[in-house]
């Protein structure tokens, strides 16, 4: 069934791949002049980049993009006014310039080049061996140069930064001076700073809006914006005598011309109806001046922040307000930061709420998971990712939520500053199902209430688990769960239909395993640290040694003990049942870290700068 | 300084992608068809791959190799006798056919195609997105076709095998009948297996030979291979009488022609010198009719394992033996693998000793890093990858080794069945300096004496930090350390020179804390496990309740607590010096994981199958 044996060897010639290699290079080659060529002449369009986002607090660079999908590709538009020798544009972990993934476009004066680089530990500009930033184009214009440029998803260069969902940590820089190469800049040097955005919006088809739709303006009027870098204002609104039900469909942002880079986030809440009135407010809400009662506002209607657009609601949900057993009092919160401490600057901005009185189907709903707000969720000082996890049990969904499930659609994370990551993940009989919303690079200081790629549907029976990762390097005692700036939370609010009695599905660790650890680590260690009942949780937690052994023993103790659920119809409500000592959920199946896919980049090789033909920059 | 302002948009037409791309798909085609002309005529010659290795018990697939250090690439030559419709080749992490990454040549009878594939989970097949098995030529011969073929070490596809230093596990398959596609291979039906190699040989040069060498052939004379599949034989060689002091500066294997496939591994050791004589002995290990006395011959003096070549000694040392105070008999151990059962084959493989009378500077010696062999160091059952660690500490360095410091350059690792990987580590004020041996795809079955890439030096003062990680899963109960082949040891036989007093320097925990931990344990869980004092070690681990925070415990006390040192001269002799509960050495800086370089492989893009002209393959 064979034919090797008796053949004589080939005599055809040696196998040439030094002649095969020649002629890839010089196929390159054409390659490259065809491209720098076909620079000269591109021509983007606005509408192609539906996302905008100012990088500096001037407002000289601004960036556009959107996302491809099918492509898993993100094409950007950066427009560079006023350009003197160049720009760097990247990302990196958390805003940091050091191990980040930089489009370098730079000028010698003469000529001017573009390239794909990324920075080392000590922040010194390499070009990278692989070009994963494409140029596509670029194109002067009055207001200032146009640059286009394409980024896959994922490129599997280890020196690129994976774009994921979630929290993008965009940097800039810009270049006064003439620079001869790349490696002679200085990044230590340039004026530089980072933006937060949510760079892979979900691709959301916008429901159909209904014929009856009116608007209302949640604006602060004539705020003058405080010349210094960090503003929260309020301004207290008030819904019109007689208001009844109505649902918000829709919202989107309304920012007076020419603040785009100072308003950062801003915050539509209605008040707690248990109280008739509120008084009228418009300053700074960390103000001496500002009524307490204002406190009582925190039930969220709507959340922008920077880089966000519009917020549609599902067709078949409206998020309610108005009508009886609901308050007429709202409150604007505006986030402004003002880096450069502007003066006088004037402000009118706000959110502009679309909403209807023909209710749709369903009311939406908020439901908080994640960690119960108790001192007994503890962090120990000194961690660079410390994990704390919360979850909504079976035995509450089962309870709680209806036959047909819920559906959540949108999703705010929150931690306070210790917060690095948050993640949400259904479970489905001790499998792992879905993400319902992930941050790997969240950030305290950008929270957003995210619309969800899909809708993730929860039925009675599954499991919401919620982890959090916090760093505590700069932290010399422990940080407990609490209220407080410096305790810590870890909570994600969805948002969600058909609305439900359940308001709050949340744990914590067994009080009675608790003691059981601080007994453990007192014998263990031959401590003499008082362990007596009258001392307070928080200051047991920061009475004790953090070697290894209990900080190890305590990460133990939080993947073993039983938890107290929280399963409440409000937050002081329980439904009925046996919430003490429950057992930890079990997986048995985790969700697959996905394999990047990474279609090989047409980019030169070996790397080198594309030129541009810029002109001469000096002059 | 600028000149953007007042510039008109450019005129030129839009930039046409597609045409670029569309022109870029020509010109590899074009690269396609000039690949497919070479590979008629390549002609490989024998000498350039110095590496070789039968794959199949019957010798039907030889593999040859060699490394590139520069290009960091693997050149194959897979020499293919009788070939039917295609061969499989690949590496997997520990041999297994599912998620392997392989090189595939198949025919349908007509046409034949090579193709780098990868297998799922289940053992399904699937074209590789990226082509990294680079067919470089394919020759008949008369004795078969030769494939020749390069691989990167590394090429970031996250489907592809990482080759790394250590043990590979190479995979076979014979297809015997056509196949239509590649996805049509049913991996489960095919004859295969598997093959362990050190596939990256240190590129070592080969030291000065003095011109008074001796040669000495350790061989078993007319054995008849057993035909079991494993056989370990014993052989009892002597030296001659008052022989004198010499080197061993080279050793090498005696195979037989025509075992080649049969020999896995030999060994040749001294014997104790307290004995006067040892018995004759010619059969297998196991025999109830071996004298017991073999049992004190344990002292290395060569080993080698299928795929090394020659083994030297570094020009300034050489292995002592001969002479007062060492015995004058050797044993020989070869482990014969005969998975087909071959009856009455004949076999006089052994080992040929070079040895010198003028005797180099230094004598070579050897040392035992790791753990001691005690309970008090034990693997939970059920693990995937538990980890001991054992210390050789700075304080046993500082009073043992000379203040020129000593040089590793070989070294054999060492553990029973679970043993899964092994690493020592250099440190130095707490740094780790560099990997001394790492074997990240260890198996007890493929124990070689491996020469190290780089010699390495040890002062006074440094720590060797050897981790062993263990794989318990088909486990009901914990595996303590001990002798037994169902229990565990974590050593590295380092080989180095100048010879010292330090001939065992290992760890193990404090029993005190271990106390601690079982009491611990017992209090935890509410458990009555009886932790008096007359029960041993071993029975308090087996009555352990393995629940995830025992677990977790067990981990974070072995990361914790002090340790009893072996600081030894011999094995019961130990040096000055206070000795337990020494605290763990500390780490604050750790090795960086290398980064892959994966240059961009020129294979055809979209990945195709190389069409190969090996004519009709039916008849």
């Amino acid at each position: 069934s064979m034919q090797t044996s008796g053949s004589k060897p080939c005599p055809c010639p040696s196998f040439k791949l030094r002649e095969v290699v020649s002629m890839y290079f010089t196929m390159i080659a054409v390659f490259l002049v065809i491209l720098v060529v076909a620079l000269q002449g591109s021509a983007p369009r606005g509408s192609d980049f539906p996302y905008k986002v100012p990088l500096d607090p001037k407002g000289l660079l601004e960036l556009s993009w959107n996302v491809s999908y099918p492509e898993q590709a993100v094409h950007f538009q950066l427009l560079i006014r006023n350009l003197k020798f160049g720009v760097l544009f990247g990302m990196s972990d958390r805003g940091e310039f050091e191990n980040a993934d930089l489009a370098v476009l730079w000028s010698d004066g003469h000529s001017s080049y573009f390239g794909d680089a990324w920075s080392d530990a000590k922040g010194q500009l390499h070009m990278d061996s692989q070009q994963d930033y494409q140029l596509l184009g670029a194109r002067k214009a009055p207001e200032g140069l146009y640059l286009l440029f394409r980024r896959a998803f994922s490129t599997c260069d280890p020196k690129d930064y994976l774009i994921e969902d979630g929290t993008v940590h965009l940097i800039y820089g810009i270049l006064e001076k003439p620079v001869h190469s790349l490696q002679a800049i200085n990044i230590s040097a340039i004026h530089r700073g980072l933006q937060r955005v949510q760079l892979l919006k979900p691709n959301i088809t916008i429901p159909k809006l209904p014929s009856d739709l009116n608007t209302m303006e949640i604006t602060a009027p004539h705020v003058v914006i405080p010349s210094q870098e960090t503003t929260y204002w309020c301004y207290m609104a008030e819904l019109p005598d007689r208001f009844r039900k109505h649902h918000i469909i829709m919202y989107e942002p309304v920012i007076t011309a020419g603040n785009e880079a100072l308003v950062h986030h801003m915050e539509v809440f209605q008040c707690a109806a248990e109280f008739d009135t509120f008084p009228h407010y418009n300053g700074p809400c960390d103000s001496k001046m500002k009524p307490d009662r204002l406190n009582y506002c925190r039930h969220v209607l709507a959340a922008w922040a920077m880089g966000a657009q519009a917020f549609y609601y599902p067709e078949e949900a409206g998020l309610a307000f108005g009508g009886p057993g609901s308050s007429k009092y709202l409150r604007l919160e505006i986030h402004y930061h003002n880096p450069l401490v502007i003066k006088g600057r004037r402000d009118s901005s706000g959110i502009r709420l679309y909403y209807t009185a023909t209710l749709r189907r369903y009311d939406a709903g908020i439901m908080e998971l994640g960690l119960v707000y108790t001192p007994v969720m503890a962090i120990p000082p000194g961690e660079d990712a410390f994990i704390l996890t919360g979850y909504c049990t079976d035995k509450c969904t089962q309870l709680a939520l209806p036959a047909a499930g819920i559906h959540i659609f949108a999703s705010q994370l929150h931690t306070h500053l210790a917060g690095r990551k948050v993640v949400t993940v259904l479970s489905r009989d001790g499998r792992e199902q879905q993400v319902v919303n992930a941050d790997g690079h969240y950030s305290p200081h950008f929270q957003e209430i995210r619309m969800l790629k899909e809708v993730v549907a929860v039925f009675p029976g599954d499991e919401l688990i919620t982890t959090c990762t916090y760093n505590t390097e700069d932290r010399s005692q422990a940080t407990v769960g609490g209220f407080g700036i410096m305790e810590e939370m870890c909570v994600n609010y969805v948002h969600y239909y058909p609305q439900t009695q359940l308001e709050l599905c949340k744990s914590a660790v067994d009080p009675g395993y608790l003691h059981r650890y601080f007994n453990l680590v007192n014998r263990f260690n031959d401590e003499e640290v008082c362990m007596c009942p009258q001392v307070s949780v928080p200051q047991q937690f920061y009475s004790i040694p953090w070697n290894t052994f209990n900080r190890d023993v305590l990460k133990s103790l939080y993947g073993f003990a039983p938890i107290s659920m929280h399963c409440n119809k409000s937050s002081a409500v329980r439904f009925p049942g046996e919430w003490e000592k429950q057992l930890l959920p079990t997986i048995t199946e985790r969700l697959r870290e996905p394999v990047p896919h990474c279609p090989p980049t047409p980019g030169p090789w070996p790397a080198a700068p594309v030129p541009l033909n810029l002109g001469d920059l000096r002059r």
